[in-house]
């Protein structure tokens, strides 16, 4: 059997249209041209793609993954990597939610977000030789200089060339502001760029012409830590302000890391040899600038962890169906064969129910993020720009930390419903899993998420996001609490964000007196966060399908998942509150030289 | 920075002597010679031999893999494995809890474990080599006729031979009744046995000079289903009843399956052709000869997550220490330093307190387990034996299910504390955490087991071993209510187990209405089970800590572990409560048609 993949686009066209109403929201935030018609054809034409290009080259990518030539310093990708990465630009993906003033297709971003949880179910490690130009063209185009948004967005957003993100080194990751890389500025303008960079997704490979580094450097006058932080455009081969493409640069990938999974994505260690670069924006403002691509990345992240989860989910299922062993415990129910397929039993529907309402209810949370960047940049209110902003902001970690989360929880379910044959890489749900583990741990950990989402979206930014979305969830809460379709749902949704709201208080309050209450909540607060989130688009889905006209199966689906939901994963919130309420004592108290057994 | 492991031997001599007190009871079990001193000989001595001999062959184990010569059908183990198992048998390791009669050394299991934890925290591959012939020991010793236990046993004791558990084929794993696997008797009283088995575990290898494999085979006239499975054992080099070796048995290694993990394990597709086997035990009854294998094989394997979870815990330990990486939220705690060690934030310190709270715990747990093995062998009283093996039976699932799943859980917060350094094959935590991924499958899965505690241990056994359980529950917190170290532990404990029994009159009152109930409740009960258990034993160590003669630093280590487990992990129950208590309708109500998205 080979690991299938198709995609679910009834599913994402219920999120989008049902759920979201993207068909009538766009239109009022500068996308009066994107109707159903337009976004179904991509949808259409990205499935195809992802399922008989991009998914077929998944498995000899894990296999073969990417290979040096220390000689020559070139990356050879995996069989057929490139040909794919031909038809992806030939077909004008790179550019889908790009400006159209450098050549883009300028579409919504929400639209772009299912094309990418498309690409990342197909193949993960393929879908990050892309990913990060969108990222590069973000930082360019805010913040680069006339010529320089003249001479590298074009390329990037056509996918002639693709762009990295160069942060991290040996010893800071987390911590940038200990970063050693130095810029010195040169006669005409330009920087000579000294350091050594590692884990730089797609630092080198062979399936575009140019590769524009994005790189974060210190100028001789900068001040310590992280305000002492400048940000360059550092190609692999030298552009000039005219544009005209020069010699190789002094950047070289040095090696090539040894993963757990993704083998097919190149993660570089990037040597920078006095490389010619360019300023980007202000001098010491580079992380400011950088977190520009960061939020997309960490959002991109997120739909990684999704588009793994829809993957190992329609797999599980397929051989949970088709899989014959042991017999119901109420009675035999296909008495005609030796054995009953394994989806009659309960603990494999318990698996199979809790990939499917994280996968479900996580694409609607992530879509959602979406469509609030397009309104954060289209809305014509500026107000609703602003609500749509805090929100992004708000669900960024949100989105990124339990996505990556339940997508390594989804591939572990997956291949469990497998018994001994998930472990065996011929069904290929072990590359599921080893592929999902990375999402956890790049663009920031999630532990990094949830002091992002405490530390400076609840106390920093006073929960501007979480008031948005707090409101929405009240006025869901008022509208439907006569829905005799939610049942008891509305009143616990209403009973878990009453909770949420006091459980944030109090963290803000406990805060006020130690730092330390910040670090040890956050983690279960991220977690409840995503769980009371998902409550909420579950009801909204289970009403939304009530309404809609989807056959009775699929409204079935929505009901049912949703009734576990409530029933089975949402009281997982108990434990976290527990948790964030026993405060920092119970992790603080214990002296460090005390830990070992 | 190499993968490190030092045997934590102080937590395993207070596990044994301050909290089992096992230098007090285990003369009572038959083991007068077995005191303080010579365990400490023996620990040292595993200690010695796991991390010096084995822990360095762990990496290359993974990275070389087993190779099998398709020309001569033989497996070649990785560099050095072969050379430690000739250290191993030298050594006397084979046979150490083994029975005098048969060349052993007849120790008391509850040092078998402790031992066998070592093994799987240095080198889980390789400890797969040595482990099932334990198994065929037990099933031969018990079953076997004279002649076979003549023939047989001295070999495997000593570890000239190994052996093998051969159960699954392609299409039965969980469900043996549908194996096809034929066994002909032949004139001279032996069998001819045909058929394919897979994922057997040392099927094939270089280590020792013969195999003997014990297959389950259908006899002729054998009743369809679990009722007509016979046992046999089957040589790679034929075994007369005299115990002379003859010629290359027709049982052959036909393919080495390509795993996730455990790459220096040989897992094999078995091909038997005709091969020579004796008839072990009764015709029709290898199904609960089996049992006698795979429960002390299922306990083992909860070794192998407490041994990966051990392991992983102490690399991340000293990560945590040494990698410096922004500063602590309440201040520069090493103002000297460009940062402060990671181990400051309470984020990783809630990941570091939770492998400790489920290493150190779950050690205990899993300890008592086998000195309740001892018990059961060697008690002199008739009821007190009974009662031991009842909570062997009842614990067995529990240790296996709940230790294994801790070890996933262990394995990903000990690799999250490396960041991304942890997803690189060099700090050797990827492979811990491939390694883990296997012990919640073999051996059966972790819904097996759950189903093996509720519809057998809980059911039909009438929770025999719960009553033992709850009644050292109840003792404990009687006799402790006063004790101020305990603080509120031990209400909690007494609530927590109040619950417990509770949930399971529930489970079997509904399940006396409708079977697939046991089903729906079996995951959630095991885990609640394994909590439970595991606040009894945290309230027991922290007690017996402060009782003890350690210093002040170890002491404190239990008081603020146990704080922690009883604040932040116990409260994992509320979720657990609640998915048993909602019942199968959230899991049962959805047609197998409509699971799609």
């Amino acid at each position: 059997m080979s690991n299938r993949y198709e995609a679910p686009i009834r599913d994402m066209q219920f999120a989008l249209y049902d759920v979201l109403g993207v068909d009538r929201v766009l239109p009022a935030l500068g996308h009066e041209e994107t109707g159903r018609e337009l976004v179904d054809a991509v949808l259409e034409e990205a499935a195809r793609f992802a399922g008989t290009v991009l998914a077929p080259l998944n498995e000899v990518g894990d296999r073969e993954g990417c290979s040096l030539d220390k000689a020559t310093g070139e990356v050879k990708t995996p069989t057929g990597f490139r040909q794919a990465y031909e038809q992806y630009v030939e077909g004008g993906w790179p550019g889908l939610t790009a400006p159209a003033e450098f050549g883009g297709q300028g579409l919504p971003h929400v639209v772009g977000f299912v094309q990418k949880e498309m690409i990342d179910s197909a193949n993960l490690a393929w879908g990050n030789f892309p990913l990060l130009g969108h990222g590069a063209t973000e930082a360019l185009r805010h913040h680069g200089e006339d010529w320089q948004r003249e001479v590298f967005l074009k390329p990037l957003v056509s996918g002639e060339w693709t762009g990295t993100m160069c942060l991290t080194e040996p010893h800071c990751g987390t911590d940038l502001g200990l970063l050693k890389t130095r810029a010195e500025p040169a006669a005409d303008g330009s920087y000579s760029i000294t350091g050594t960079k590692i884990f730089i997704t797609a630092g080198e490979h062979d399936l575009a012409s140019n590769i524009v580094h994005l790189v974060l450097a210190r100028l001789p006058d900068a001040p310590a830590g992280s305000k002492g932080i400048s940000l360059f455009a550092v190609p692999k081969f030298k552009v000039d302000r005219q544009g005209k493409v020069g010699e190789r640069n002094a950047v070289t990938c040095g090696s090539l890391e040894h993963k757990m999974g993704i083998h097919g994505s190149a993660t570089c260690v990037m040597n920078f040899d006095g490389a010619e670069g360019w300023l980007v924006g202000q001098p010491h403002k580079g992380m400011s600038h950088m977190f520009t691509m960061m939020n997309a990345a960490r959002l991109a992240v997120g739909l990684q962890g999704l588009g793994l989860s829809e993957r190992a989910l329609q797999n599980a299922l397929a051989y949970s169906r088709e899989r014959l062993q042991s017999r119901a415990l109420s009675g035999p129910k296909q008495p005609d064969k030796a054995a009953d397929p394994i989806i009659v039993h309960p603990d494999v529907r318990r698996m199979l129910l809790t990939c499917k309402a994280l996968v479900e209810g996580g694409r609607v949370m992530a879509y959602h993020a979406g469509l609030m960047v397009d309104a954060a940049e289209g809305a014509s209110d500026p107000a609703e720009r602003e609500r749509a902003l805090a929100l992004v902001d708000f669900m960024t970690p949100i989105v990124k930390g339990c996505l990556t989360e339940w997508g390594v929880e989804c591939t572990y379910h997956a291949l469990q419903c497998f018994g001994g044959h998930g472990y065996i890489a011929e069904h290929g749900m072990e590359q599921l899993a080893r592929d999902a583990r990375i999402t956890t741990l790049y663009e920031g950990t999630t532990g990094i998420q949830a002091l992002d989402l405490v530390g400076r979206k609840i106390l920093k930014l006073e929960g501007a996001g979480l008031k948005v979305l707090g409101g929405m969830i009240r006025a869901f809460c008022e509208e439907n609490g006569g829905n005799q379709a939610l049942g008891a749902m509305v009143g616990t949704l209403a009973t878990t964000a009453k909770e949420w709201e006091e459980l944030t208080v109090s963290i803000a309050k406990a805060a006020a007196k130690n730092p330390e209450e910040v670090g040890a909540a956050s983690y279960d607060y991220l977690m409840y966060s995503g769980y009371v989130t998902l409550a909420y688009w579950w009801a909204r889905m289970a009403a939304a399908a009530e309404a809609s006209g989807q056959p009775e199966g699929f409204k079935a689906g929505k009901r049912e998942t949703a009734r576990f939901y409530f029933e089975r994963i949402l009281p997982r919130t108990r434990a976290h509150a527990a948790a964030i309420r026993s405060g920092s004592a119970s992790l603080m108290g214990l002296d460090e030289a005390d830990f070992d057994a």
